[in-house]
């Protein structure tokens, strides 16, 4: 059994995958959830890495492979998806190690740990005590609002506090709000120079 | 057309593929090459990880996912290998970030380029501009000895020498070599220490 920090038992998203017909992209609810965001997030990183501000890479999904076809070099034809135990991205920025993960809600009060799995909990904190910056990127979308939330902030609260969810008025006091553009779309490292370089 | 720094041309490796009846681990011969380092490298980190003496992880194989099995809720039915763009292992050590590759060569004499891509360079060359530390884990297999060789000096003699190898001397002079035992069974993160600590 699997506990968050507060000591809630941690039981995973369920998944609707009864349509035969929905198309690739759609198969996992809550990977999906965060689409619009994580493609954001894809731009701003090429933006900042071709003018050489960072290196932020977005991680492969793990994949185990177990059968590929012979006559094709690159083709797999059986694979399974793996537990993902580390975050989304990660990468380098004024020297320092950076990983975060991305999230976004609907939810006009709160931000609920549902997708936030304890593996990556244990994983964020081992970067923070390998002196590394580790965050999430929260879009509360009903506000349009996107935030850069502290790993040592997010872990303080939940310690203290036996809730399920982040609340808003939380994240608008301790999170960096991320303005955003057209380019890059998300001025994440702005955030990042507010939250962790001054 | 994409070029080495010393100006020669890269020419991907060509992959034995024809036998049907292969083994899974061994249709890329490329990817194979390295399994036994890759081996000795993950065990290491997972007892470096382990003692928190830092966090690295081997980065998933990318895969472009096409087709899935909708009556299951992890098996993906059609794939295809992507490019390796950056290398295989990145993450935190003593709050720096940290980005190396791994390679093996039978060669008695060299180690040969062929099989660094130059996307790799390119962004081994970017982990530097950011601060970064960056290194190959070379194994000379004909000796039993694994060097620990530092991305700025690999470059300055590719850029300086028009060779499409590096030679063993080269290796002895200017590697730090890793030692190895049961656990764990490289110890790298000492040579490390003396490349980029010292």
């Amino acid at each position: 059994m699997i506990k968050y920090p507060n000591g809630k038992v941690y039981i995973p998203p369920k998944r609707d995958l009864t349509s035969e017909n929905k198309p690739v992209k759609n198969i996992f609810n809550a990977a999906n959830r965060g689409m619009g965001l994580e493609e954001d997030i894809n731009l701003s990183n090429e933006y900042y890495n071709n003018l050489g501000l960072c290196l932020i890479y977005k991680r492969p999904t793990p994949v185990r492979i177990v059968k590929c076809d012979y006559s094709s070099s690159r083709k797999i034809t059986e694979a399974y998806f793996s537990e993902k135990s580390t975050t989304d991205y990660n990468g380098v920025y004024k020297g320092r190690y950076m990983d975060f993960e991305a999230k976004e809600t609907e939810s006009k009060t709160s931000f609920s740990y549902h997708n936030i799995r304890p593996q990556q909990i244990i994983h964020l904190k081992s970067v923070i005590k390998q002196n590394g910056i580790a965050f999430f990127i929260v879009r509360m979308k009903y506000y349009s609002e996107t935030y850069l939330l502290k790993c040592e902030d997010l872990f303080a609260y939940m310690e203290l506090n036996s809730r399920k969810s982040l609340p808003y008025s939380f994240l608008k006091e301790k999170g960096y709000l991320i303005k955003e553009g057209y380019s890059p779309r998300l001025e994440y490292l702005s955030a990042v120079d507010r939250a962790f370089f001054n």
